[in-house]
């Protein structure tokens, strides 16, 4: 069995399937590669058991076969090959392959070794593959890191009749981003945030198919096919929770805003979550903290609406800054106050895009 | 006492101060930097006990002062400052530090918790500072990492009478540098590899003065002094096992061979000493490597030389890759065989650059 690949075609691939693959695993089967070859090219695939992914692509080949061997050894040899075309010849136990002056043999294992793999042929959804990446890399940053239920941990998308929602919350914070199309798709489900990570770099353009079935989302993208495991439990229901009404709300640059935030939290005691005061009055924005190495403030000027004549509220500045972070203009703040004990969640509009909206819960300060 | 200066200039100094100054310490006034003031400017300084370092730059001050705090704070925060000028102003008690429409006020520690340091005010010796980092950059991987007598850990300066030499092993492998110019000083001494690094980086073009002093190598470049503090202990007397005479030698373009050699070793074993063997014959270098994963070879074309017809070695892939690292041309390496037990060391020399040469022993096969 023979095969001829461009070593461009094979590395650039090989890339986005090894970096799913675990390079260490206790089933030593997860951490293999399988490759199966078809009278049209070639066909590379794993899992890392939240997300399986294929990868097609043409190729000179004389027949089918399928083989298993060790991903990331296959991948540090690819990628250091000297020569511009690899040849490739499989027998039961070992790959032969050359390029240019280079030639090695690699051990295979049985396919069957590798992880039992199906990526369905048709899906009946799609979207803007931008749109979908634009949404899902808006909020994930709000999504637990850790020590937090499950669900709180993932992405949820709502696949609605005429629009597609991604939100994220880990109880502090929550983001969503909503995308003005359908996907043909219905229902509700939160992929793990390394999913949603992994699926970001590899969607690049064009249209993504989109499929649901029994406990997973599948996707295809160009040469890719992946299914993402969808994560169990019920999401909170954030819509309740998001305030309609403010008493203050400021108009100011994003990234400016983030940048004095960054600066002024440098002195916020890290372990008395990185504290930073916000205090609005008279048109002005000032941003204070205090910590053992000091003391540091900076005041902005902003459009300044409201009831109220000002408000003084605390925030983690990582929140903050956080949920600046998809904002490339001007931001609308909106802010309620309701004593030191506890105050309503502040929500955050991108002025220049109304698909986004973000919540940070201040800190209490009694 | 007020200070007014660009921002750039101070951002930029405190960078390499900041990089020697640890930033936890057992000892907490380690971790301080010191800042006088002077009528002419500013003077920063800080220690981790290898280097000692001193930065100057003229300032508008308003007369003397000496302070101290924690370098890493203030550097995150002078890195973040939002305006070009930066206006400090010191009291007894804290820093205010203002840029634009930031502010901050840092606590001040006394001038004595930092550690009290003396440089030289004039050095005897100097050196061209770009043939000095060469000299040193194209050693120092030799050096021992760890685990071995700390000499080994060094890289010794040899200031000889019109030449200047720079030399690291680990008793493995060995390379030395060359400066066809004295430096003026005389004697040799060994500097901590990791001070070697921070020298590379700091000292950068023109001329750089050196001196002598009682267990300290001190150095003038630009803004900056520095008193490296020397390694004691016998340096091995390597001249005399540098091999003269060889059996077989080849000569091929060094970076060429570095990636071949880089390439196959991706099958050697890495608890094996990362094998790769090398059988020279005919004209030809062939490079292979064995382990669990497989076996790869790669053949070049050398132009081959000496008094046997052929030879095998084997090495440890790193140390040929390292030893190769200098070299930006041709390369040639010269070889004995002495049988599987032990074989006499092989030596590389640049032949673009007279000033290089390195030594690698062979692994023993038998």
């Amino acid at each position: 069995m023979k095969v001829h690949v461009p070593k461009k075609t094979l590395a650039e691939t090989l890339a986005h399937v090894e970096r799913i693959i675990p390079s260490r695993s206790s089933n030593p089967g997860l951490s293999l590669l399988r490759i199966d070859t078809t009278t049209e090219g070639i066909e590379l695939s794993g899992s890392n058991m939240d997300i399986d992914i294929r990868s097609r692509f043409t190729a000179d080949t004389e027949g089918e076969g399928s083989y298993a061997l060790p991903a990331h050894v296959f991948s540090q040899v690819v990628r250091a090959l000297p020569g511009d075309v690899v040849e490739m010849e499989f027998d039961d136990k070992e790959l032969d392959l050359a390029s240019d002056t280079f030639a090695t043999k690699l051990q295979l294992m049985a396919p069957s070794s590798a992880p039992e793999l199906s990526f369905p042929a048709k899906l009946e959804g799609g979207l803007d593959a931008a749109a979908l990446v634009k949404a899902l890399t808006s909020v994930r940053y709000a999504a637990a890191v850790a020590d937090y239920q499950a669900v709180f941990r993932g992405v949820k998308l709502e696949f609605g009749a005429s629009t597609t929602r991604a939100v994220a919350t880990d109880g502090f914070r929550l983001a969503y981003y909503h995308v003005e199309t359908s996907s043909g798709l219905e229902g509700d489900v939160v992929v793990p945030a390394r999913s949603v990570d992994e699926l970001a770099r590899i969607v690049t353009e064009g249209e993504v198919e989109l499929g649901l079935s029994e406990g997973q989302l599948s996707v295809h993208s160009g040469p890719f096919s992946l299914n993402l495991k969808l994560m169990e439990g019920t999401f909170p229901d954030y819509e309740r929770i998001i305030p309609q009404t403010f008493s203050v709300s400021v108009t100011v640059d994003a990234p400016k805003l983030s940048e004095a935030v960054s600066r002024v939290a440098l002195m916020a005691d890290k372990t008395a979550n990185n504290r930073v005061d916000l205090f609005v009055k008279d048109g002005s924005l000032q941003i204070t903290a205090e910590g053992s190495y000091g003391r540091s403030q900076e005041s902005m000027d902003v459009l300044q609406e409201g009831t109220d004549p000002e408000i003084a509220l605390a925030y983690n500045a990582k929140y903050l800054v956080d949920a600046l972070g998809p904002v490339a203009g001007d931001v609308r703040l909106s802010f309620s106050g309701g004593g030191p004990a506890s105050s309503p969640p502040s929500v955050l509009a991108d002025l220049g895009d109304p698909s986004y909206l973000a919540m940070v819960v201040p800190l209490r300060t009694g």
